[in-house]
């Protein structure tokens, strides 16, 4: 074996960076403090007892009475697997409701579940009218819809009351993937009739990544127990295999994942301790604050950045009407270095701010204020480092007006 | 919203358990305390630089040189479900060597895949002779070989000296679950020929469940590189898909996490980062003691452990040649009930031992001492309570003898 540098390779000790990018942000230090909790054994009635309440805790996060309200262990990105490879079966037709990047990953991962994708689009920075949405599924008959909430990669928020209703109607299930608003946006899985909604810590719930909670509908959960097929070694008289085709994954099978994570006990996977631990602390935080005053905390940050940055003289990115509340893109100036800003920022004020994707690549940054980030001072410190940044690029601005711009956004929001 | 008991929703504070089951078991605090460490973005320097620092330190912990060595962000059955999903194209011939419920495992996502499975087995209890492996790839001409090398179902461990150059020479590929033992016994990835090992903190490296170490040889990395697909919206000029069939899943789409944690940094999921940090802790606990020191601590444990019982008047389950050396089975005694034991043990003791499956259930015991619990106070503790627990449900039993023997078979180890 090698020797390992003991420099290289010392003690955890990351630099204290502010996170004011599209996600992951700083996590709440109760958060980071309950992860250092001691284990327990998967079957212990304390360690069942704490995944009972997480389920309890995610109802009102959620906006849901469902039953199946639970934890996926991975990141966000899991969640999603996990939601549509139990809930589409091979064939299926399915509608995604595509506004961005991660409109295109729900495609993408549709794709390779073998399901018969349609789409409905709305351009990069603007929304999917419901109208559209109700002529595509008029058209298609989709077997599930399937469409984002908040898309960080263009900032917009995609409206969903009503959206349940037309799909019931139609005899679909709705998914929606709500990672970057979970928190910090309401989210009203029961009164919008959504199907499945699953989030991630990372961004409005203030968590590190590496848990994904969910929410499952009954009808939705009956139509995965339908799949049920319990892995041979662990087979037990009290669960009755589904007569439907099996879930092509055994890690991201939902009905054996909610078997785990009923009476029944099923052994599946070993829950990730820690990782619930921060998922019940998240919770926590976001019940003890009260969900209307957090979104109410998240809506004036996103105020108050988008007008600190106007009054810096950069152009907002997006229709005004739709943005998501906990980040904002901005255009890259004209003759300005973005890289040249994202490093002075990182290195001078430990800031991070963040780029974008495909098409606005190198177009515009996006500025988050999400979770234990959506604060006052964040933002203005923000936008007070990002004056000095772009001054020093040689961008041409007004000096000293984005922090009372600001300031006033704040209050009146 | 319904009000929340704040009692039953407290700070979190679960109790001491010492957890000598087959896992998960008590963390070690330097572990716990690194995921107290504030987070940082996906693409910091200073986060690719850990990610970096992962890949280096768990290369000697899987005894390989290989490049691509990493972590999976969820439970160790996602790494499983990762290397299968990537490696193993639908219609494959893959041979499982099958001595336990998760070389059944390896069977159920094998199936799911599409997999064309044979097996060949041992009894629970035994290890499958290398003879028998080779006979069977003779005849079956398989394109993958899968094998657990330490099932804690049985607490046998599957000799893996030679297989990987029978599988070479067969033109196969060798994939060894590696989770029950990495950290505790050695694990020789280059030397026996491996050419995907994946592994989980919450055994031998005494960490929480929730990441998934993996290291893949040069080789299976180029079929897996053949069937690269980036996905819409991340798609660039520098990274180039293959000609193979795409990866069913997304989410465990090895070629897009090589591509991550490669200089590339192509974006995927979102790096779960306090499990990282955990990773990355375990890893430095493990290479500061010294993995020769480490594997020989766990082998006075399972010996003392195996001592003690046999002293206790029990009887020692499996084959005595291939036994793990962090988890014991022992017959559950004729008349005695056994989760009255355990019971006991968890409510005057806080001391967790494990049940069994399958086959087992309500037959043995598993009683292990791995990772942080592999300790000499922590073997003898358990052995005292659990005769104070026989004899107090009935058993009649040699008294005091269990200690003495457990300590002498630790010295002689």
């Amino acid at each position: 074996m090698q020797p390992l540098d003991p420099t290289y390779f010392g003690d955890i000790d990351p630099p204290q960076r502010l996170l004011m990018g599209p996600g992951p942000v700083n996590a709440h230090p109760r958060v980071l403090r309950a992860m250092a909790a001691d284990l327990l054994g998967q079957f212990d009635p304390e360690m069942t007892g704490f995944m009972n309440q997480v389920m309890a805790l995610y109802r009102p996060v959620f906006g849901t009475q469902n039953q199946w309200t639970m934890l996926i262990d991975g990141t966000a990105r899991a969640a999603i697997e996990a939601s549509l490879v139990s809930l589409v079966e091979p064939g299926d037709t399915v509608l995604v409701v595509n506004f961005g990047r991660f409109g295109l990953l729900l495609t993408e991962i549709l794709n390779r579940l073998g399901a018969k994708i349609e789409t409905v689009s709305a351009p990069w920075g603007e929304v999917v009218p419901l109208e559209a949405i109700a002529e595509a599924i008029e058209r298609v008959g989709p077997k599930v819809v399937a469409t984002v909430h908040g898309d960080t990669s263009t900032t917009m928020a995609q409206p969903l009351e009503g959206l349940g209703a037309l799909c019931q109607a139609a005899g679909a299930y709705l998914y929606v993937d709500a990672c970057a608003t979970l928190g910090g946006m309401e989210i009203a899985a029961d009164r919008w009739g959504v199907d499945i909604v699953t989030g991630g810590l990372q961004k409005c719930l203030g968590g590190p990544s590496g848990s994904g909670p969910i929410t499952v509908s009954d009808r939705a959960a009956t139509r995965i127990f339908a799949r049920r097929h319990v892995e041979q070694g662990i087979r037990r008289a009290d669960i009755v295999d589904g007569a439907g085709p099996r879930i092509p994954s055994n890690y991201f099978d939902l009905a054996m994942i909610m078997d785990y994570w009923s009476d029944k006990r099923l052994n599946h996977h070993t829950e990730a301790t820690s990782m619930l631990y921060a998922a019940r602390e998240c919770a926590r935080v976001a019940l003890g604050e009260g969900l209307d005053a957090r979104f109410a905390r998240h809506r004036k940050a996103g105020a108050a950045m988008t007008a600190g940055a106007r009054a810096l003289g950069l152009t907002v990115y997006g229709d005004d009407a739709y943005r998501m509340t906990n980040v904002t893109g901005v255009y890259i100036p004209e003759g300005i270095d973005s890289e040249a800003v994202r490093t002075m920022m990182r290195e001078h004020f430990e800031i991070e701010i963040g780029t974008a994707f495909g098409p606005l690549q190198g177009k515009i940054w996006r500025l988050g204020a999400m979770g234990y980030n959506a604060m006052k001072h964040k933002v203005l410190l923000t936008l007070g480092a990002l004056e000095a940044c772009l001054k020093a690029q040689g961008f041409s601005l007004p000096l000293g007006e984005a922090v009372p711009a600001a300031l006033a956004a704040w209050e009146a929001a």
